[in-house]
């Protein structure tokens, strides 16, 4: 098995998927953290001034989010197993990706790391319009989410049937920060809601939940 | 082979990678295409009220962009040979998405089909962020990709080596407005512009450049 590092800030956030999906196939990883204060000192060695980044054996930094998490579903057997199982997998995980795009945009506003020197616009002046982004796309995916759980097995066990897939992993991480900050949007989605619980409850997911680290986001 | 409809706006857009992957794979499909204002018609009839929509046999409507053009790649063999190679067309297209993505962003604020009714921010306030971020993400991730061209027989002939893919195409339809608005900002990058010009040759591709509507976006 390839020596893996995986390189992420100190939380959650884009990463966690990758590594939910590294500890659901066993695969052993250093798990690279820092803080947004030493951001400078990594951003350069990082392919698009970007991360997550997982290293392969010191030798490949590969970037992007979903391309890992999608390099590790195929690896390990978390991405159905025709081409009809893996669009609807795909789907699914672009929607929830939409999701935590806007929430991450969002975060980061509201806590003061804004980006973008050239502009005239201040973290305050964006805040609202971020916020408002995100809370829509919600209201615009999470109902689609929840009438596309109900399609197999009447979303009683997971979004492709018996087995969880890459797409249910994603529903546990990118609604994790939404729901610890506004339950009462999820009420209108008791499938989803209840995928979310049998995820963390899994076999595979709940030892990982119990020893990760702690952060709030 | 299924009946396939792709609903999107009159334009080139989020779709047209699709589309461009439908012509390549000489896949025929309806080219369901409508006006700014036809959108209330359709809208709600889409299951996550965006578009691309792939619709198969009118009786699933599959929605999101790269869902769409990962399931025709791997259908029609543009998605390379192995895990790792899937890798890096994954990464090397969620590269390219970043581009589109907020360059879709900026181009509907410019021309005031502003999203948000909530926020009290107007298109004309939000216009400038918009253009900054979509800059920013070209010069952060534009360097990356001619590096990422130069690793396979330098840069001479596609991201993969000798066969086109899907993050051939991605190039193409990601960067085509792009350097329509702004040439001189691609000449740093002469491998990707030279990759640019042989996909546009590419006898799979070729054929459609040349029949395919003419928009301007």
């Amino acid at each position: 098995m390839p020596n893996y590092t995986l390189y992420y800030f100190n939380g959650r956030g884009r990463a966690e998927i990758c590594r939910m999906l590294m500890s659901a196939a066993s695969v052993p990883y250093t798990d690279k953290r820092f803080e947004f204060n030493e951001w400078d000192k990594y951003r350069n060695e990082m392919p698009s001034f970007c991360v997550p980044v997982l290293d392969i054996d010191g030798q490949n930094k590969m970037p992007e989010t979903m391309a890992i998490a999608r390099y590790l579903a195929r690896e390990h057997g978390f991405y159905g197993k025709n081409n009809m199982d893996m669009f609807r997998i795909d789907y699914i995980c672009d929607c929830f990706y939409e999701i935590m795009h806007d929430y991450m945009r969002y975060f980061h506003a509201k806590n003061g790391r804004f980006w973008g020197n050239d502009s005239d616009m201040k973290s305050s002046d964006l805040n609202p319009y971020m916020q408002t982004r995100y809370m829509e796309t919600c209201r615009r995916i999470l109902p689609f989410m929840e009438r596309s759980l109900e399609m197999r097995n009447s979303g009683s066990q997971f979004f492709m049937g018996d087995q969880m897939t890459l797409c249910d992993m994603m529903c546990y991480c990118c609604l994790e920060n939404p729901m610890m900050e506004n339950q009462s949007m999820f009420n209108s989605y008791p499938k989803l809601m209840a995928l979310w619980k049998r995820v963390a409850a899994h076999p595979k997911i709940t030892g990982y939940l119990k020893k990760r680290c702690s952060t709030n986001w």
